[in-house]
């Protein structure tokens, strides 16, 4: 029973299905066909689930969104000051991107052909924005260099940070996971807060 | 006859058309017809030029890794302190990234499905492991920081400096241009450079 309960599907793991196509194709180039072929089930069973694909889309993006502005909410993100609660704001980024590495590998591809497209990029630049104001507190307050305009060091470290999804992989080639894994992800965590806050250049 | 000869088609011309269509359409979603009518010329006369769209491809993505390649090889990057040479070839990137916007656009959405694809892939894995190099031996004689593992700081110093092309746009929205513009570039440079080396935090 408990065997044939895993093999049901449900939106959850569609979605997962959905999001790795959506990935692999460009959401332009899948199919209802494809995402039944990659499911292995109907396009009916599909639809008893959502109403099409921009659905899955939209709940695919929500999901990476909801947790890159739950940040935000976070206790460390709401108090103390500016440069405290903007370097924890950039270490929890890096961590949520490598735990929801395929959601947010999929929010950071769109490019707003669709209404939920153009909101998931609506979305984001409200977040940037957010991220942006911190950081422009914390240059107020003295606390992080005033040579570098606001919104170009936001871009600049968006850049870094975002650019984790092309190489970073959960399942990396030494095979190594649990612990192991976890270890590597507090490493990326480190060397990210590193480098925005002290450069590379030897303190 | 001056007119005449502006509208006449040169392999320098074609391969501009052809590198935006790349990076709009995809390579893969790129046929000899896209090509035909985006130029404004038949099939015929692009095969005047080249054997077909791979030659284009590797034309355009050389160009780019020329122009990459060549920072290596220009005084500044072989002689001084490991630490000096790498912040030139740094700020030298973003400068080349710049003048050579939708080459290294390209060169950057390179997938690896065709022997050009691959050998790009590779010339662009043996420049990463040039600048790793560079970053080892600073980091050995104690100018660079030691406490991030150097193939970490060079994936994330390059993802900083490739996200440029997301977002940069030599005739910005404030249509300024000339002089304006190498203004906009050298901001650019200076902010990589003082992110790179010194970090957000105020010295």
């Amino acid at each position: 029973m408990t065997t044939a309960r895993r093999d049901t599907y449900t939106p959850e793991t569609l979605l997962s299905v959905a999001v790795q196509v959506f990935i692999e194709r460009g959401y332009d180039g899948t199919s209802m066909e494809h995402l039944s072929k990659a499911a292995g089930i109907s396009k009916s069973s599909i639809y008893h689930h959502v109403a099409g694909k921009e659905e899955l889309l939209r709940r695919a993006v929500s999901r990476a969104l909801d947790e890159l502005f739950g940040i935000l909410d976070e206790e460390h993100a709401r108090v103390g000051s500016a440069a405290g609660r903007l370097e924890y704001v950039v270490r929890r980024m890096v961590e949520v991107l490598m735990a929801e590495l395929p959601y947010v590998t999929l929010l950071l591809r769109v490019r707003g052909n669709t209404d939920t497209e153009r909101w998931a990029l609506e979305r984001r630049r409200e977040f940037d924005h957010r991220v942006a104001a911190l950081l422009k507190d914390a240059a107020a307050k003295g606390d992080v260099r005033a040579d570098v305009e606001v919104r170009l060091a936001t871009r600049l470290v968006f850049g870094m940070i975002n650019s984790i999804v092309e190489w970073y992989r959960p399942d990396a080639a030494d095979g190594r996971a649990g612990a192991g894994e976890r270890e590597g992800e507090r490493e990326v965590v480190d060397a990210v807060a590193r480098l925005v806050f002290g450069g590379l250049r030897k303190g």
